[in-house]
């Protein structure tokens, strides 16, 4: 007769009897305790890690355990063997998803520590009583608003537009003197402050006074609506770059702007995304897009010309010349901007053709420019631009990866948004997949860290080989060759949203690793152009909106990041717009990215036979040279 | 049997034989010899003087001359009787004219000595030969065009238009990185350099580069075309304010601008005036608008508020305020200015509402804040402003004139262009006129040199009374009541270029006494506040476009002018303009008018019960106090 066992779930109202040879994850179905396997109980993916706060189990595989989370206890569900009785405390499984994960939900955003609008924010509003004209002193307007504002607040040299300096005689007496002036007082060199506008009211103190940071990526547009008074971030909002219907990647909107009759087609689509945004970002709180006095705007070098109809062509030839990296404040009616029409718009610079401002920013956010730390910054968008350095030195370099890994480009491919496949895990036997689709339901498409996970698997699968090339003998109705070419099949049409079947094609692979090849070539040039071997490197720090789900350990299965231990990778989550947000509330941090922009050494890639060089040998999966990734290779021969 | 005698004229060929008790004019006439009797032979002009070189003559009168004069031989041709055999020399018409209105023509505009563009002006025209870019020198277009100018120039922290940075990449191109950079470099405080324009050639170094000297007056508008490398006035356009159509003086225009609809509509008036005048000048010589690259503009407070559609209805109302007397440099196109888009304007500073920028320009070019001797300057305008002081102090008024001396709101009035009667003298006797035309040939109307000739002359002939009002007992069809009132016939219908009587009416003469009293009392306001006795005056310096014909002693007839000796008078022609014109090539003269602006204390008339004092005494021909006028009454008593 066999044995059983009583095992509690400390979760659980009742314990559960189960025969010996039972496994734990089979015991919480038992109990109704729901713990996650994603890998379909293949004892692969580690998500079904579980305490055992008494007694003991058979571990048949301890994958992805560290021996002190042995020692604490920690076995896996689906590969524990019940012998005795045992009680098992569960996780939630978000701290699951964290232990494996680095940092894997984007950080939430906090106020800078220290943070004084009073001294570091350069947007002023000063409420003001001013002594009315009388026929002793006949001072005009404009003097007397500025002797006030110099009086109250020290400013002096101030800027006035002319429809502003048309209405501040009417506004004055409106106001019966009683005003406030709204100021942007920079403290850069070769600034002056300026008026901005001017109301007959007092506000209220704690009215908020709103500014934005805008991160223009060439897929994703972000905006972060603040209130620069506490600095806290009212609203977040993000939508794709209009500009895409026009192409993907920032070669083709080039190309496609430098077209006859295209002129400022592209400017009015990032303008009327980044409008939108702004809408809906004001929508979520009482701002009106009028109120917003500030805007600091990042993004890369392309996509910085297109937002101000500069042409770019001379970014794509030979020698890759932007026409600006540095240039001063513009008002917000320039760029036909929705925000009050002389808002501050502050560009971050750049550091060259394809390092842009998204990486300045970025560095300055990511705090590679502060750390001691050999470091990797990189912001996984459509260019993979990405920095190697401390706060001594710092090399950078960017290469054109393209859109894949934010789903474009690709057939089924979506953004991170619900219905989105974010994780896949592929069973070894029978080639089923088991999915997460974000938000729960059914899936929609694949998002970037769903390819990842995707190709990651095909590939220790054996449905993939190391070339990207499917393996259409297996026997599965998930492989199959499609109209034109071979695919495997993610869901099938009744398990999708749509009723359509969700694929990844073999020109989706070939893409994806076309993508991941020019990053990790990117890798290899700065660190071999600084002398530093790969596994010097303390942290890879990634920015990005695509790096807010990526997985790491899919991502160095692929090839795509180097294969370093999984806690010295960080997440940063968007950098650039955390960057831009940084400037937005603080002068300093905007004097700090400019001193970045300037420090940072750039490697032309394009010229540069080591990065094409490096970039053949990384098309495969995960690389031509496998000694570059042990633990890569050890997982195969496990599978 | 009467003697004859031989009058030998040295112009002429030869000598003519006269009998006994002749006149000098009768010979001259004989001898074909021109010379001028505008007060037909009354010997009260002065205008027939010569100069006895030998022989000599009885001298029925020698009002006008002095005893230097008489010393030195000159004797009125028509009140001079041949006795004996003489020669005499008749000097040049404009030589007597000039004896008699000191410096009556304008001011020849000569370049200010010492000129030297590179020192003085702000515009800089830089060539540049720039190295290309390079994959070992990728520096952007922008910097690598500032790091340019910064090397052969000196010049930093260049500010650019986003329009004109959209198109710096293609120029640099164009011209092969040889360009050439139109800079503005301001040297006030609070300003920074400016990339105007940025073309892709090489100009040869003599072609000129233009600015304009821009004066607004409330009637008429000046503008000087100047080439700012060498200081060269090139052309002179001047022409009626088209807002004049809406109100003759700055208050008609407040009231009209400041109703509903009326809105921008002032601005566009003077706006195109100006454009006019540029496209004018421009068409005298080779410039086009689009090469302008700088404007000086001056003008009175009122003018400088509606060019800038600014309110100015609180000018208008006491306290009586603008709403700007300073303010930074606008650009052309803000202004709808017909000159390139991206030049700079700059608008001179004001003292207070009704002193404006017109006044603190003509206070430096009148050379009134250099010199040592008590000096009143005026700007004869529509707006009375006058300005008393020397170097160490100067106080100033205004005092609203209106512009009847410029021949506006009187029925036969006109600009002093060609078919204007600029001069008038009455027969005593049979109250006939004998008028000079400008250019000759049948009059069209009346300037403002003419009517104050035609007062004086009335007043002095007993035509009008003290009062102003016409004697229509007087035995001469000149005098007559017209259809609404009194009037006296300068010109019949068939002595007229447009077959029209032109007359002088009651009405005008009102106007006429109104706007020389408000004169005459914002002297007298001006030296009683500083207590300087109107006879301690050392000189009396006038400028105003009007001013340029005026004749001094017919002005203190009609009580214009303080009766101070004739010498003391200097005509200066357009000082406003002058001043623009000085500002406009000499960034230290505009420095220089700032200060003079802020040195300046304003006296307000319009609450100032002795400036109505002052104008109500002064509302009499020549005024009601009549000591203030010797030189008047012993002229009166002559006639």
């Amino acid at each position: 007769m066999t044995k059983t066992h009583q095992v509690t779930f400390e979760s659980a109202d009742t314990p559960v009897q189960v025969p010996t040879g039972t496994t734990v994850i089979e015991a919480a179905n038992l109990a109704n305790v729901d713990i996650h396997q994603p890998c379909g109980g293949q004892g692969r993916c580690g998500r079904c890690v579980v305490q055992i706060k008494e007694g003991k189990v058979r571990q048949r595989s301890t994958l992805r355990l560290t021996s002190a989370d042995i020692q604490d206890g920690y076995t896996l569900a689906c590969q524990s063997v019940i012998e005795e009785d045992i009680t098992i405390f569960v996780p939630p499984q978000e701290k699951v998803e964290r232990r494996l994960v680095t940092d894997l939900t984007a950080r939430k955003v906090s106020v800078p520590e220290g943070y004084q609008s009073e001294l570091h924010q350069t947007i002023k509003r000063i409420p003001l009583k001013i002594d009315p004209p009388s026929m002793e002193d006949q001072t005009d307007d404009w003097s007397r608003l500025q002797r006030e504002i110099k009086l109250v607040a020290d400013i002096q040299g101030i800027q006035i537009s002319l429809p502003l300096l048309q209405r501040i005689g009417s506004i004055l007496r409106d106001g019966d003197w009683e005003v406030t002036a709204i100021l942007d007082v920079p403290k850069e060199e070769n600034t002056l402050p300026r008026l901005i506008d001017l109301f007959p009211i007092h506000f209220p103190k704690d009215k908020p006074l709103w500014g934005c940071a805008i991160d223009i990526g060439t897929t994703t547009v972000s905006v972060w609506l603040t209130n620069l008074i506490t600095g806290q971030v009212h609203a977040q909002a993000a939508e794709y770059n209009q500009q895409i219907s026009h192409g993907e990647d920032v070669i083709s909107r080039i190309i496609f702007d430098s077209k006859e009759n295209n002129e400022g087609v592209l400017q009015r689509l990032v303008t009327d995304t980044i409008n939108q945004l702004i809408n809906t970002a004001c929508l979520r709180t009482k701002a009106k897009p009028e109120e917003i006095y500030k805007a600091v705007v990042v993004g890369n070098s392309i996509m910085l010309h297109l937002l101000m109809n500069i042409p770019a062509a001379n970014i794509r030839l030979s020698p890759f010349i932007n026409t600006f990296t540095h240039i001063p404040t513009l008002k917000a009616a320039e760029l036909k901007l929705d925000l009050h029409p002389e808002a501050s718009v502050e560009i971050i610079p750049s550091v060259a053709s394809y390092v842009g401002a998204d990486i300045t920013a970025g560095a300055l956010s990511s705090g590679i420019a502060e750390t001691e730390k050999i470091t990797f910054f990189m912001d996984v968008g459509t260019n993979g631009e990405m920095v190697l350095g401390s706060r001594d030195w710092m090399v950078t370099c960017a290469c054109s990866a393209g859109p894949a890994f934010e789903g474009a480009g690709v057939v089924n491919g979506m953004r991170a948004t619900k219905g989105a496949i974010e994780e896949v895990w592929i069973n070894t036997k029978t080639y089923e997949p088991n999915i997460r689709v974000i938000g729960g339901g059914k899936p929609r498409g694949l998002c970037g860290s769903g390819l990842i996970s995707l190709l990651a698997e095909l590939f220790l699968a054996g449905v993939v080989d190391k070339s990207g090339n499917i393996d259409t003998t297996l026997d599965t109705p998930r492989v199959r060759t499609g109209i034109h070419e071979d695919e495997y099949v993610v869901a099938f049409a009744d398990e999708t949203e749509h009723g359509k079947d969700i694929v990844i094609t073999h020109v989706d692979i070939d893409n994806l690793l076309r993508a991941k090849a020019a990053i990790f070539a990117g890798f290899v040039v700065l660190a071999e152009g600084v002398g530093v071997p790969l596994e010097a490197v303390e942290q890879v720090l990634i920015g990005g909106s695509f790096g807010q789900y990526i997985n790491v350990e899919k991502a160095i299965q692929i090839g795509l990041l180097p294969d370093l231990p999984w806690e010295n990778f960080h997440f940063l989550g968007n950098t650039a717009v955390m960057g831009a947000y940084n400037a937005l509330l603080s002068w300093e941090a905007k004097q700090h990215i400019t001193e970045i922009a300037k420090k940072m050494t750039y490697f032309e890639l394009s010229a540069d036979n080591a990065f094409y060089d490096a970039f053949m040998s990384a098309l495969f999966l995960p690389h031509t040279d496998l000694t570059l990734f042990p633990s890569v290779a050890q997982q195969k021969a496990q599978v």
